[in-house]
């Protein structure tokens, strides 16, 4: 037999932990990508992941990569080589919006806002007004470095104001706090499975509007990347489902299952749950003298950055013993934020109080 | 509860059928992509593909992603725009690197074949003989759209006389025949983990050497795919683990226990268990008057490759009935060859000598 995994409580920025249910469906054998049946099953997953994006879009997939293949994917579908973007950055994963939006050929203007805080949309406004033709404007909604929300509806409107498309990251927001796609006016979105979805990694739930498509629709280039490429796989989801890939059918089914299950809970009892949940965390953590990072009335409550107590001299040796003894996993910072901060994950099957017992115990003890 | 699938046995061009044992460790409760544990997990993942590859090649990773994004993976590290590059086209997966090169913006000469037949190493000598600097030589060992296995060895030292790289496809050919990638001089090579290898669809084992690896080195743009780039994967795989993307974990499970298993059965047995199989499957298929489509004495064990008998008038039909009376899934033709002929898979836990009894009877009722 190969290495068994030991038990662990997930609590760092994703994998979060999977119920048994989940893990049953994802155990089931494979059916054939052309399989009747596989096109049954995604019918309903897609339904029901547009009641969570809470979106009317056609194009509501499962792509076949994690929720960085998604970024990818919004990006190089409807950016050209030349265009111009404008991204906001105020922490590690707007960095690479802006990596992967140079990499194909993009002029892009950087929209800064500083780690912990959200951007003002006035921010958004200033960069804009200077520059002619926009592509799109793109932000992370729940930034899983800072543990912050930033707003959408305001950049969503200066962005189309600029007749510009605007695209969002909801990698750790979807699931786990509403994300209204349509009605705040995004054009593009793209999450993964692993964190408020309650799945294990590997898909990429995507969401692109009509606009969206109209910009695809017309683009002069073919897409760079064959394996991203939106129209090959509306050829396979929809129609005539011609080949493009296999695709991964386990991973559907422990989806299927997931959206089922946070169909049954109901979205509004999962988002109270997250905030619950969080609240009691916070307000643990604040007992034992342990600051948050984010700023208030934005912190997201699905994850929970914190400062590192200064009585911390090692704080990688914590986190080990976290793991090691007690089963326990929590983040470290990323980028800037290494060694400053830990990220405390209480996402989809995670997010319970049993859980928030557990780590401040923990936590207790080990500092 | 979501859709439960029907059992089905899957003889199509795969995904093929996965062992109990395989889909139990799919099904295992997921881990983060930093535990210790899963590196471990990986050390003995990673040293079992090298084995399967016939391959040293340091890099040797499980690619989060089908086959597919293993061809597109291998391309784009090692093709620049304006690279010329020389694809060897006897099938549709030959037509997909080209198609995959261009989108890089490679010159490409096509090395054309007649589709069942494999390519005769003087034609790629015929089409190296007048170009200049060639950046890699690329083609399919084991046809899917076709069942040819083609050699590789000659072709190898073509490319490499000609100082340009080996690239091959052994999406279909990896753990169901010898690929032999350090013997036949193969610079580059990709796979998928859902046909012989014996897992479901969703990684694609990829191996690359070192001279492959010095083209990475002395690119002079960055790889335009984010998601596929190797030099931020090797920083996740080797080293410093730094963070890429959140990777596939319950993937790795699977893939680590069908490769266990597939050390367990042994190389050689495994090998000639899929030649075994094929060869009984053929027999009986002979019998009902059907005829082999692929050439002989180069057709693969495990993608059997038929004409269509002439009796049938809708083959779509007779295929829907296979699945829906027998739970049998066989392949379709793919591109050209879309109604002209079958395929039916014998790869990994599908090749079994009752499978090959049950499709045959199952034929006999149906025809």
């Amino acid at each position: 037999m190969g290495t068994i995994p030991s038990p662990r409580i997930l609590l760092g920025p994703g994998p979060s932990s999977v119920t048994p249910r989940v893990l049953e469906a994802l155990g089931r054998a494979p059916i054939g990508y052309l399989d009747p049946e596989l096109f049954t099953l995604l019918d309903g997953l897609r339904a029901n992941l547009r009641t969570l994006f809470g979106t009317q879009n056609p194009f509501t997939i499962p792509l076949t990569g994690t929720g960085m293949a998604g970024m990818e994917a919004c990006l190089v579908n409807l950016i050209e080589a030349g265009d111009t973007v404008v991204i906001g950055v105020n922490g590690f994963f707007g960095g690479r919006l802006v990596e992967i939006a140079k990499r194909v050929g993009a002029e892009v203007v950087r929209v800064e806002g500083e780690w912990g805080r959200i951007i003002e949309p006035e921010a958004f406004a200033k960069a804009l007004k200077g520059l002619g033709k926009v592509k799109l404007v793109a932000t992370v909604h729940a930034e899983t470095s800072t543990g912050v929300r930033t707003p959408l509806e305001e950049i969503a409107k200066l962005a189309h104001e600029h007749d510009a498309l605007f695209v969002a990251d909801m990698v750790t927001s979807l699931g786990g706090l509403p994300v209204d796609v349509d009605r705040a006016g995004v054009d593009a979105a793209y999450s993964g499975t692993q964190k408020c979805v309650g799945a294990p990694p590997g898909l990429s739930p995507i969401t692109a509007s009509a606009r969206a498509w109209e910009v695809v629709q017309n683009r002069k280039t073919p897409v760079p990347n064959w394996y991203l490429d939106w129209k090959l796989l509306q050829g396979y989801y929809d129609g005539a489902h011609v080949y493009h890939h296999t695709v991964p059918v386990n991973m559907f089914f422990a989806l299927s299952e997931a959206l089922t299950e946070i169909m049954e809970e109901g979205l509004e009892a999962r988002f109270a749950r997250h905030r619950a949940v969080s609240e009691r965390l916070m307000l643990g953590l604040t007992e034992l003298g342990i600051r948050p990072f984010s700023q208030e009335g934005y912190r997201l409550p699905m994850l929970n950055a914190i400062h590192i107590p200064e009585s911390v001299t090692d704080e990688v040796a914590v986190r080990k013993r976290l793991l090691m003894e007690f089963g326990l996993e929590i983040g470290g910072g990323l980028g800037d934020l290494k060694g400053k901060i830990w990220r405390i994950g209480t996402m989809g099957a995670s997010a319970t109080d049993r859980n928030v017992l557990l780590v401040l115990a923990a936590l207790r003890a080990v500092l």
